[in-house]
């Protein structure tokens, strides 16, 4: 593995800017952007993410002798080509809505200005970053609703590739999860981290009492004990006898949750346990976890479906020219015409306009540069000439995302498959 | 972003660790396996991919001085497990099926033996690594399986996290596709590389004609033009007066592809480019595919369904302590009992029995230590004392893979969604 982050980039990237380096065209002003045309799933809204990361990774995306090599010994490109990635260092502006915020179908999210050469090379990092990190968060959002304000762990890690678990986690802290499994990510991000104990812990010791003995030991009465491993009953009963009633909580992993949760907080408080909380896990999605809202649980431990998007595990974000110099030096809108692939040319510019309440009521994108009245701006700069601006704390795009979410109008917040929550209207 | 990938790890295993050590249970020989409950989405078998991975990532995985900080600012554990953690080097043995042979319900793909202590930290690393090459493999072995001979290209990148995009092309080459998109595929794993062109290149000019010339001049005639992004017949017109008959291929990327590459061919035909080859992508999957059997189709191009496992984009597997030494020094199996989750608790082998037409009959997997007669060993040495012995060139996987799946029974190739292939048999 490298640094260099150049790389994760498709062949043809290269060899259409080897082509248009040879044609002149390559130095074209251009701009491309980042949409959905729609929102998979049925989803009512996409939430942003992964802004920060693609800042991040663009400071790595250079070209060095080693990446080099490679394309030269496997002749992916002529030397002309290959001295200008050398040099290769994007000089461009990038403009985006900001992580957290929300997106329709259509929404220019990331805007990307420089040369064809300059900006053609940045299409496949700055789409897999979003495409994966905008469908984690639009799913850990729903999970976050549906939770209504219960604590959500993110524990996904051994379910998706092991660099996709870090993203995710940082997504899924965006969308409101308050903690994650996931050590690296505590490490890159500093999202919080959490954990105590699987089955191995107690199925290593010769009984269930003897684990929750090193466990209380070892991590205080206030840890987490999992007690499903063998009777549900007897493992409650005993780690309430070991640690007392300030056992911090106890977590069911298995069973019909609802059910299990409501013996278990009876039979807590019969204990004396009153303010020992119940986590629940166990292939829980934003459907399981709204149905558990009237059940004595305190807190969700999600893992397979926040990484895999909740059956949406990629956001549809296509990046496409919208615009290019043309021989003569203007700049002109340009799109294709494929068959049930519609992109609309120029330079786009998006607002959002609210309605007497407050509550977002459009999503308005126009290329005619006149801001509707009242519109919010939804398109920040990221990058300016090459200098990246845009970067921000982690916890920003959380408290965007919380703020944010609340502006929608209520029906957005439905589980069900649906339409965009407000209508994106081109000026 | 760090070398090590001791942090690709959740913080539980950590505080397992910290309550075992302080328990003593943490020396304790311990057996863990990998092995799917089920094959999720009615898939007839897995595709076995990551092991390759696992080999690499073991060798970088190492509580180096950052990892140590990071671990003790956060308290994640306390000193005595930092100063496990700081000696950690895995001496246990690994055992796992081989990389491209095919896995089904039960068949324990890893096995790792150790102390609790070392076994358990590598849980999430070897699960993540797995359970996302497996997903991918096993939706490329069935497109493999459709597109029955004609090439395909993986060009999912754009879809998927970033480093998850590299993991895929590797797994998607293993199970038979024929490139990928992705360079740090090709760099880091040795696997073909393609590209040519997408429809930006031909927005970029001032016409399909001028942006055909461009990238024939670069690329040569043997290249791919991309002829849908204004009329599909003008543009093949333009690509064979530009490139002669031995243009090598045209690309249709919307549209209905079966007839479209029908009309295509006889346009080719017509004009006298016999051998220019059609390649047709846009949303491809295996039904897809399979659906353009009887179409002029020359090669498949397959991105989001690939690398999102086509409906299952993760392969359901866990890795479960499955026998551990008691107090007094013997090793016993251990399962636990939870609801619906069913484990068997004891140390695995497992062997595959052939039919008289030597097609798989049926998967054995045994805890008595016996092979059944006539059965094909499946566990293999990976890691022995520590030391790694089971790397081996990615195209011995990809080899094998062809290999075995040819072995299979007629129906396992049946798309629809079905039971096992073979029946899995406790011995």
């Amino acid at each position: 593995m490298t640094m260099s982050t150049a790389l994760l980039t498709d062949h043809y990237e290269l060899t259409m800017l080897q082509a248009a380096l040879r044609s002149g065209a390559a130095h074209r002003r251009a701009v491309f952007e980042v949409f959905a045309r729609h929102l998979p799933g049925g989803r009512r809204y996409g939430v942003v993410a992964g802004t920060g990361r693609v800042l991040d990774e663009l400071r790595h995306f250079r070209f060095g002798e080693e990446e080099l090599a490679f394309l030269r010994e496997h002749s992916v490109v002529d030397e002309p080509t290959l001295a200008f990635l050398a040099d290769y260092r994007f000089s461009g502006s990038l403009y985006g809505y900001r992580e957290g915020d929300l997106y329709f179908p259509a929404s220019p999210i990331m805007v990307v200005e420089g040369t064809f050469a300059e900006a053609v090379l940045l299409e496949t990092m700055i789409l897999s970053i979003l495409n994966h990190d905008c469908a984690i968060a639009s799913a850990a959002s729903r999970m976050t609703n549906a939770a209504a304000g219960r604590p959500l762990i993110e524990m996904g890690s051994r379910r998706t590739h092991e660099r996709a678990a870090v993203a995710a986690a940082r997504a899924a802290y965006i969308a409101g999860f308050s903690f994650t499994s996931n050590l690296m990510a505590g490490r890159e991000f500093g999202v919080p981290t959490a954990g105590t104990a699987a089955h191995a812990f107690t199925l290593l010791h010769d009984s269930e009492r003897e684990a929750f003995q090193a466990q209380i030991a070892s991590l205080g009465e206030s840890t987490t004990l999992l007690v499903d491993t063998y009777d549900v009953p007897d493992a409650v009963r005993t780690a309430v006898e070991l640690a007392g009633p300030k056992l911090g909580a106890v977590r069911i992993d298995s069973g019909d949750l609802a059910a299990a949760a409501q013996e278990v907080r009876e039979q807590l408080d019969a204990l004396g346990a009153f303010n020992t909380r119940i986590l629940v896990t166990s292939d829980l999605d934003e459907y399981a976890i709204a149905a558990l809202a009237a059940a004595p649980v305190d807190g969700y431990g999600v893992g397979t479906s926040l990484v895999t998007g909740s059956g949406v595990p990629t956001a549809a974000l296509v990046y496409k020219l919208v615009a290019r110099e043309t021989a003569s030096g203007t700049l002109e809108p340009v799109a294709k015409r494929s068959v049930g692939k519609p992109s609309r040319g120029g330079r786009k510019e998006a607002f959002r306009l609210l309605d007497e309440q407050g509550r977002f009521e459009t999503e308005v994108v126009t290329t005619s540069g006149v801001a509707p009245e009242g519109g919010l701006p939804l398109l920040h700069e990221l990058v300016v000439d090459g200098e990246i601006v845009g970067a921000e704390p982690l916890t920003s795009a959380r408290d965007r995302h919380r703020e944010t979410v609340a502006l929608l109008p209520q029906d957005a917040l439905h589980l069900g498959r649906g339409y965009a929550a407000i209508p994106t209207e081109f000026a």
